[in-house]
Parts: C-alpha cells; sequence; structure tokens
C-alpha cells in the first residue's frame, strides 16, 4: 500500500503506461501487495524504493585526471573521499555507502558464525595497557592524551585489553562459551608515514572479532570455523585472496593466517607454490634445502640484541652477501635481535664510564648463529674472527654460545628465500614472491591477555577434556584461564585494495556486495520520466530479486553521464538512448564482464541478476 | 528457495506439522516463494529469519537491583551496556541494537529529507578550529592531543569546522544547492562531571546535519523543512515532546528551536503555557509584564564584565532578592555579563602596581541597568550608591552609563520568571516550569561559519532575489557566502531518555521504532522446539508485516524467563505456557499497554502488528 501510494504520487501512472508497451501487465506494479499491511495512519512512506543522483550528493569536476592515476586519486576524483588532515578522510556519500555496504556483507557473516556485535569505546586507557604490557611495545604510534583531570587515555588501535577486562567482569557461566564478540569501528594508529590513501590512514574502520573458549580444543574449533566464516566472506566478496600461514610468535604456526590480495601496490611479500597449496607470509616461509656442498668459506653479519647486552655473529657462505640475510630466520632462534639497526658494529665495544658518573656498560654474551651451509666450519673458525678487529672487548669476559639448527632440530637456513627456491612442502613446485595487502588476519591468542587480565571462568571438571582432569567427579569445578582469538578485518583496507585491484582506465569498478548501487539508469535528456519508471520497476521488480537502483536524473549530455558512471564504477549501467526510442530496449552495459546488450525491459531484471551473479 | 531450505535443515517439518493442527496450511512456510530466486550455487544462507538467545550475547545476573533503581542502572542490570571508563561505555549487544535501530530510523527520515550522509573524521585540527575562533571558547571540554609529528589535534565534539572546509572545497556550482548533509557517529566531549549514564557522557552518538543554501530565503524553507522532518521523527518514536524556542544569538529568536523530553531527572528548564503553545527555555522565556504599581525602594546586584573593564549596577524593587535575578535578561542587553561570578565584589577596586611591577589595573565602565518596575526611580538614586562602601574607585574616572529598556525598546525585565506568570503570547495562560532533557536541536547559523572558512558559490543575480540584485542580467554571476544551519539530534541521549521516561519497576519499555527486537518468544522448558515454530513463523509472515524475534532458547524457567523478558523490556512478550498445552494458544503481553490477550497460532501476526502500532 506504502509503495504504491508512493509510485503514484511522485510519478501517476507513467510505469503501468510504459509497461503496457509491452503487452505485459506485471502485478508487481500495477496491484498492491496480496497481503494487507498495517499502518499507522501518520507513519510516512517507509523508504525511496530508489536513489536519485540530484538528492545524492556526488561533488563532480574540478579535478584533472593525471597521467597513471592511481586507485586512491580515482576515489577522490569520482568522490568517494577527501582526506581532511594527513592520513585522515572523509567518507562522501558514495564512500559511506560502500562502507555502509561491506559492513552490512561482514555483519551477515559474523552472524552465521554465532557471532554477537558490541561496540567498543575508542577511548582506552593507559593503565589497562601497561597491565598487558603493549602501552611500550606500541610506542609513538599509538595517540596519547589526558582528561581535564590528567587520566592517561588513548585512542585505541585495537580492543583486546577492553574487550577481555569486560568479558573477565561480565561472563561467570561456562554456559556463555563458546563466546564470539564481533564490533566495526574506527581505529587510530599514529603511522610515521600515512600512504596510499586509505591502505594505510591515521583513523581507519576494522572488523574486529574476540573468540573466548574455557578450554583449548574448543578454541581450536573456534579458530577453523572463522578460519571457513573468512573463506566464505572472501570468496562471496569474488577476490582472489591468498591465505598465508603467519607466525603466531610461541604458539605455533598452525594458528595464525594472513589473508591478502596479491597487487604490485602492496606492502607485504607472500610467497607461494607454483605447483601446490603452499602459501607463507616472508616471516614465516621456509624452503626444502638443498645439501650442503662441500665446503664453504664464511662470512660474519653482526647484529645486537634490542637490550644491547647479547652480540650476535651469523656466519654464512661468503657465496651470498649481508642483503641475503633472513632477520626472520635470525628470530626464529633468538627473538632478542634488534632488526631494526642498519649498523650494530658500535655496540660491540665497551663504554667506559661516563664523566657523569655513567657506569661502564658492555655486552656479556656472545651468541654465534651458523647457517647449515657452513656443515662444521664453525669448528674451524679463527677466535680473532668473533669480535669485529676495532672492538675493545675482552672474550674472556663474554659467555659465547653456538646455534647450529632451528628450534625443531631441523637444519638453519638463515639466508633469504628467492624466487625459483624449492617448496618445502611439495616435491615439485618451485617458490614464487608477490606483493600483497593484507586484509584480514585470524590469530589463536591462549591466555596471552586473559592471563594478564584475569579473564576465568569455573567449570565442571568433566568438560575439560585436554586438561587431564577426567578422573575429578562431574559436578566438581575447576577454575581455568579463558582461551581467546583475535580476528580482524580492514573494513578500509578492502576499500582500498579493491579499487585498486578492479580499476581499469576508465575508472573504478566494484564486486556486486559491496558497490554503492548496483545499478545506475542513465536516460537521455529527455527521458527523464522515462529513467524514473525503469528505476521503480527495477527496484521493485517481483520477477527476480529487487535491486539497489541509482537515476542519473542530472540535466547532462548522455556522454557526459556516461563517462561518468564508467569513473564511479557501478556494476551496470542501463542507458535510455538510441534503441529505446526506436525499438524500446534498454542497453545494459558491464564493463567488467566487456558486456554490452540490448534488452526489452521486461526481460531486465533478470538479465542484470545474471550479470550482478558474475561480479 | 534459500529460506525454505534453510528451515528444513534445521528444524525438518516442524513448522507444517504445528500448523496442521489449526487446519491451516499457510504457503508462506510450506511452498517456495513464487518467482525464482537467483543464487550462486556457493552463496551461503542470506540470513537468520529469527534471533536465539542462545547466539546473541546478553550477560545477565550478578547484579541485584537496588531500591529506587533508576533507568541507567537498569541498562547495566538488563545487559544493554557497561561503563569502561569515567563517562565511557561499551554498548553490549542489546545495546548495540537498540543503537543500530535508531541509526536506520534517523536514516530513513533524514532521506525523506533529501539529505545524504557522509562520515567525517572524528579527528579535527585545532588549527582550523582557531579559525573560527571556536578553539578557546570549547576550553577544557575538547579532549586535546598532538600526534608524532606535534601537530595539534582534537576530537571533535562537532563538525561545523570540518564540513564547512569541506563544502567550501568541493562544491562550486549553485546547482548543487540546497545541500543537505548528515551523519550518525561518535562526538567528544570532556565533561567535567559526566553523569546519568549515555545522558551526559563524555564519548557519545550524534546525527549532526549541516545545510547549506545560497540564499537567505532558501535557507529558511531548509529551515521549516528540518524542523517538519524532526516533528515527524519525533512523533513517529511516539515520545511527548516539547518544542521549545532557543536564543540564536544575534539572528534572532525564531531561527533556533530544542526538542525536549519533560522528566524530572532533566537538567533544562522549559517553560511552557497552560494555555496556548508557548514553549521556551529558560534563557529565552519571557512573560507579559504587569505595569509597574507605584514606587518601590531600589536594591542592588554587582556584576562585572568577562575582562574586567565594566562594572554592572542591576537596580530592581527590593520587594525582590539577589536569587530571581535572571542572567539571561542581563546579558540580552549586556552580553559581556560574566555570569559564572558568585561575587563579583573583588573586581569593584582598583588594583595597585604590584611589587613585580604589574601596572595598576581598574574598570573603566560603569553600566547601571534598571528593572522596569523601578520607573524612574534611577533618576532618584544617590550617586553614593553607584559603587560600594569599600570601593576605592573614583567615579569620576568611570564613564557611567544606563540601560533601561530592551533592545528592542520594550521594558526591561531583569527578574526571573516563576511559576504562574502570566503568558508573554496569549492572555489567559500562566506559565509552568518543566525539568526536560534536550534530545535535539535546529539551528539557522547564517554565515557564522562559512564566512571565516570563506564558503563561497558562484550565483546567477537573477536566483538572489532576496539581495536586491534584481536588475542585473540573467546570467550575471555572483558570489555569496554560503547559508547555512546545523542539526543535530543527540541519539546516545534518545536512548537514556527513553530508557528512563517508559521504565517501570519491574524493567525497561522500547518503542517499537528502536526495541532491540519487536518480540521475544518464551517457550517453557519442554517446548522449545515449538518456540522456534512460532518464532519462524512471527518472522516470515505473509499475512502481516514480518517481525523481528528473539527467541529464548535457554533452559532456564519459564518465569524466570518471564522475568528477564520484562527487564529487557521488548515491547511484545509471547509466551508458550499452560494455554499453548491445552488450547494451542499463545499467551500475548504487553506491558506498556497493560493488555494479556491468549491468541491462536494464525491470529498472532496481526494481533501483535496491532498492538505494535500502538507502541
Amino acid at each position: 500500500m506504502t509503495l504504491l501510494s508512493h509510485i503514484s504520487r511522485r510519478q501517476p501512472r507513467l510505469g503501468l503506461c510504459y509497461l503496457r508497451v509491452h503487452g505485459v501487465r506485471y502485478s508487481s506494479i500495477s496491484t498492491p501487495p496480496t497481503h494487507p499491511t498495517i499502518h499507522s495512519p501518520s507513519e510516512p512512506i517507509v523508504r525511496d524504493s530508489f536513489t536519485r543522483i540530484s538528492k545524492f550528493w556526488i561533488p563532480t569536476g574540478g579535478i584533472t585526471p593525471t597521467e597513471n592515476e592511481d586507485a586512491h586519486a580515482k576515489l577522490i576524483r569520482a568522490g568517494y573521499l577527501r582526506q581532511s588532515h594527513a592520513g585522515i578522510f572523509h567518507m562522501l556519500p558514495l564512500g559511506q555507502r560502500v562502507q555502509e555496504k561491506l559492513e552490512n556483507f561482514i555483519d551477515k557473516h559474523m552472524s552465521q558464525l554465532g557471532a554477537s556485535k558490541v561496540s567498543l569505546s575508542s577511548i582506552s586507557s593507559q593503565a589497562l595497557w601497561q597491565q598487558t604490557n603493549r602501552l611500550e611495545g606500541y610506542g609513538p604510534e599509538l595517540f596519547r592524551f589526558t582528561d581535564r583531570k590528567d587520566v592517561p587515555l588513548l585512542l585505541a588501535p585495537t580492543h583486546e585489553e577492553e574487550i577481555t577486562t569486560l568479558v573477565a567482569k561480565t561472563t561467570k557461566s561456562y554456559k556463555s562459551f563458546p563466546l564470539r564478540l564481533y564490533q566495526i569501528g574506527r581505529k587510530y594508529r599514529d603511522e610515521i608515514r600515512p600512504r596510499q590513501g586509505v591502505l594505510r590512514s591515521r583513523e581507519f574502520i576494522m572488523k574486529d572479532l574476540y573468540t573466548f573458549d574455557y578450554s583449548l580444543s574448543s578454541a581450536l574449533t573456534t579458530y577453523e570455523q572463522v578460519r571457513a566464516a573468512y573463506h566464505r566472506l572472501f570468496t562471496e566478496l569474488k577476490l582472489p585472496f591468498l591465505v598465508a600461514e603467519a607466525s603466531s610468535g610461541d604458539i605455533g604456526g598452525d594458528l595464525s593466517h594472513e589473508y591478502h590480495l596479491a597487487t604490485p601496490i602492496g606492502e607485504d611479500n607472500i610467497i607461494s607454490c607454483n605447483s601446490c597449496d603452499y602459501v607463507a607470509n616472508e616471516e614465516l616461509a621456509s624452503s626444502r634445502l638443498r645439501p650442503a656442498e662441500g665446503v664453504s668459506s664464511p662470512s660474519i653479519w653482526r647484529g645486537v640484541s634490542k637490550d644491547r647486552s647479547t652480540l650476535i655473529n651469523v656466519w654464512y657462505p661468503d657465496s651470498f652477501s649481508d642483503d641475503d640475510i633472513n632477520t626472520y630466520a635470525i628470530k626464529s632462534v633468538l627473538p632478542e635481535l634488534d632488526s631494526s639497526l642498519n649498523d650494530s658494529t658500535p655496540f660491540w665495544s665497551s663504554i667506559a664510564p661516563g664523566s657523569d658518573g655513567a657506569p661502564e656498560s658492555r655486552p656479556q654474551r656472545l651468541v654465534n648463529i651458523i647457517d647449515y651451509r657452513l656443515g662444521s666450519v664453525h669448528q674451524d673458525t679463527s677466535p680473532d674472527a668473533l669480535l669485529p678487529e676495532d672492538s675493545n672487548l675482552d672474550l674472556s669476559t663474554l659467555t659465547t654460545e653456538y646455534i647450529t639448527s632451528s628450534a625443531d632440530g631441523s637444519p638453519l637456513n638463515i639466508i633469504r628465500i628467492r624466487e625459483g627456491d624449492n617448496c618445502p612442502r611439495c616435491h615439485a613446485g618451485k617458490l614464487k614472491f608477490q606483493k600483497a595487502i593484507e586484509l584480514g588476519h585470524t590469530f589463536h591468542l591462549g591466555t596471552r591477555y586473559s592471563a594478564p587480565l584475569e579473564a576465568q571462568v569455573s567449570v565442571p571438571s568433566n568438560l575439560l577434556e585436554d586438561n587431564g582432569a577426567a578422573s575429578t567427579s562431574a559436578g566438581e569445578l575447576t577454575t581455568v584461564t579463558m582461551q581467546m582469538g583475535c580476528h580482524g578485518i580492514g573494513m578500509s583496507r578492502i576499500i582500498g585494495a579493491v579499487a585498486d585491484h578492479l580499476a581499469d582506465e576508465k575508472g573504478l569498478n566494484w564486486p556486486r556486495a559491496i558497490a554503492p548501487f548496483e545499478v545506475v539508469v542513465v536516460p537521455g535528456k529527455k527521458d527523464e520520466k522515462d529513467g524514473v519508471m525503469v528505476s521503480e520497476f527495477l527496484a521493485n521488480s517481483q520477477a527476480a530479486r529487487p535491486l539497489d537502483v541509482l537515476l542519473d536524473d542530472r540535466s547532462e549530455s548522455l556522454p557526459w553521464k556516461m563517462r561518468d558512471a564508467d569513473l564511479i564504477g557501478y556494476p551496470i549501467i542501463v542507458i535510455l538512448g538510441k534503441g529505446w526510442h526506436s525499438d524500446r530496449l534498454c542497453e545494459v552495459q558491464c564493463r567488467r564482464l566487456a558486456s554490452i546488450s540490448h534488452v526489452l525491459l521486461e526481460d531486465l531484471p533478470i538479465h542484470i541478476n545474471r550479470l550482478l551473479f558474475q561480479l
């Protein structure tokens, strides 16, 4: 009823009129819905069934395309967003709509996972972050400030501390588990070099999901269910994503995964096999090693620990150079390594007591890390080479250690993986490198946050199979620390990455799921009324799924509006042009599928839906 | 198709089975939709048609109700929100859902107004706020900080500066006007005393609409359209709102309105007539004055200007006391008054040059403000009374002035309005006071921000009727400063105010439009499957509008679940209890309408919709 009165008020009988041209009477437009809808008399129209561009702010013009314009520049020129301050952006109506579509899309997938949506405050307290020892670790990337009472606060870049505290306080019963809570909101990180628009900005939108279980086995089931949800989600976005094994610190390599989109503008290196499904990020990737070939002469790369107490010699064959050293591999056996230094040699001397009374400081430990290719060469290395020539240290004052294999006992490879190295998983494959953007990650946290923040729950012992408590009676309660996971998706990043991935020389392009509108109807200058009728018909179709339609009702020329539509990147463009006047045919363009067809109005909804399901 | 397979997968044939008990076969459940829905094979289920409480986190228990528990305490106990830091809140799933419903509701009304949705950054720059001279005015209420490069930033409490800058940069053509942009997002204000939960918090959600027109007459049309939209919006929420005339500074009293909900916990004073529709806030309210009665003796109230250069004597009849002085009335004739001081007498002396070399400082001007009731008494006041007895000032060094009438020439009333005073608009009415919470405001800004931020547009002169440029030729362009309006709605406040307004001793209560769910289905312990069937039936009803349904599938007793439902405040509770077992009757409770009925399943959707439209 409402819909009908709406149509007739704005465009009396016009829809019906044109539909009769085709000799078909669509009950969807010409008769009221079959059930009596109850509305209070004062209730206004529920919503427009399509959007008019004249009522939807898209600032256009004034910006000239540059040569080799990147996707970020296209997002600005097409009117999706604007930078307000360095690395900080305003979303304009088109961008806001993409963001809202993406949020609804993620909501759907999180709901399928049984996750409940929350909205945590953006302001957190520095005291809370001190409890988990992260305040210093984040360093200058945290926006910090104090309130009028000098309480130290921060703008949260992530919410483990807050959600763990919240759940610890409110959730007492094991019956609440598994518990899955997520939010979609603004995060803050004071990037030293914000760049590439929303791909690396200082204020950005994240989806962050936190999972809570009372046992490790249940937490691992949760982890697998989240992974499955991420697969469904990225698959439905129709993005060619890569899932890379990532490092999860002490916990083990199979409990952290990254979801990437390969792109030349990416800042991550993803290494994958050209034969099997092995994919890993640079930090975790390994290659199948060739047996060491004969005797090599050693070279030395020198490092130092973050606290400067440990000196590190890395011994490797002189057929390689310092540039080939894989600091991730060194960190895997010696996590204390400070990998941020270009030159560690200043620390290879003891510092004499200063005039200001500073005590003498000097390293206490010397660790030698030997690449497997050198075999037993380290036995032969001259003690003279253990320290640089100009060092004033005395070897006898240092504890000297040797590391010759990985933590799991396998040969230690400290040389960077190179394109064409052998896959570690299959026998035929060779490794290749791809630049990529990280769009999401899954991470099993264990008790990293629940232990310091004392998030505990009492569980009947018989439910805790994996802690070997099977012998206790069923009713007895055991207090356990919650097992957590955190699982992020970079919403702003998806927008930037999709824009980059699908843009061509004409403009942007959007997957159906997150396009600002699914269809734009572009009538010629004299066909505005026909445009209204076609838009209303598509938005209310009962012959197929109703479509999200924008009508370009501006008084510009048809070619101008078509160029603008190409730039903005609607998945489908419906043009009422020559064919419409001669034969009542709508021209349907889909640039991504390189498809142009001429379709009768009554066939339009199903035709467009068929195209959309490929996008 | 999707929906069907969804039902059968989870609850095979059960719905159909019970529907047959009533001898009715509902095509909505037993047959597929009549049109072929196109889905890609891999696309997962679009969404659940109802929500199970077992998958929706509501932390309950652990909090004991206090005597005279206020609505904020109920919001916490029922699981809507939790405080994270002083005046800062986390929204839990119930609260998040109310917030999202309210956002959709506001979106609908903004769309009807032709407003486009944007999302501006929460971080703004102090430099920008200096351009409009607001940085100091906001004072310690602004959360300020610097980034790693020492750029001074702030967390925006409102966005006039940002949006004006954005529109000034992007909108060049008069064809883009009228332009209406709004957002719904977080705002920040470092309240000195955050209190009453989300009613006065430091992080809160606002809807802020900004309007841009190229002429004053167009801006006034916009203002009236916004007012009409606000009326529709608050009416649809079924809240008994008050619209108060508010002060809009220099521009005039008819271009700013406040939207209030009357409540004893409110912090604003709203003055209204018991006979006509006169409503004004305390700042702007006036009363019809009685003629001055004979000669009164004067009392003096002393004040001082913010810059301490002007001393202020307010002369009023000694039948009143200092507590009756209306500082808003003084400010209306002398805006410089510092109304924050309890005692201004220290400033009524000159300060001698100090030992630290500070120059002598003394007031330069003395203004006498005379209440109309004193008639010409000020002529007779002894010069001795112009200064306090212990003042060391010399009258001859001061410029002395007298103010004896309002700016518009009417009699000057500096006595506070009191309950029972005469209405200034009608002749029969008496004024009454109400405590109220401000939920929204509309404000015509003129060029307050567009002038300093140089937001200008070129307009053909013939479109600018109201600037007297009618004689210029049609094609000639005139550059004008944009006319703006700002129009806020406190989203967090609406949630807190509605909770307060509708709560009773049993718990909360929500209007249909923003209830977390419209209906909760509460089955007995053994009736969980029936609960699923009833929920599915209501959520998919084609006999009436489909409902937003929550199923309480927890394994608690029926009375426990009913008490919990009362506390949470779902508009409608459907109980499968005794009547269900004996006669297949659902018990439908609506506490707000004091309605309990027993209804057959097939009648349930229409019965519930009828109740909901009263809520």
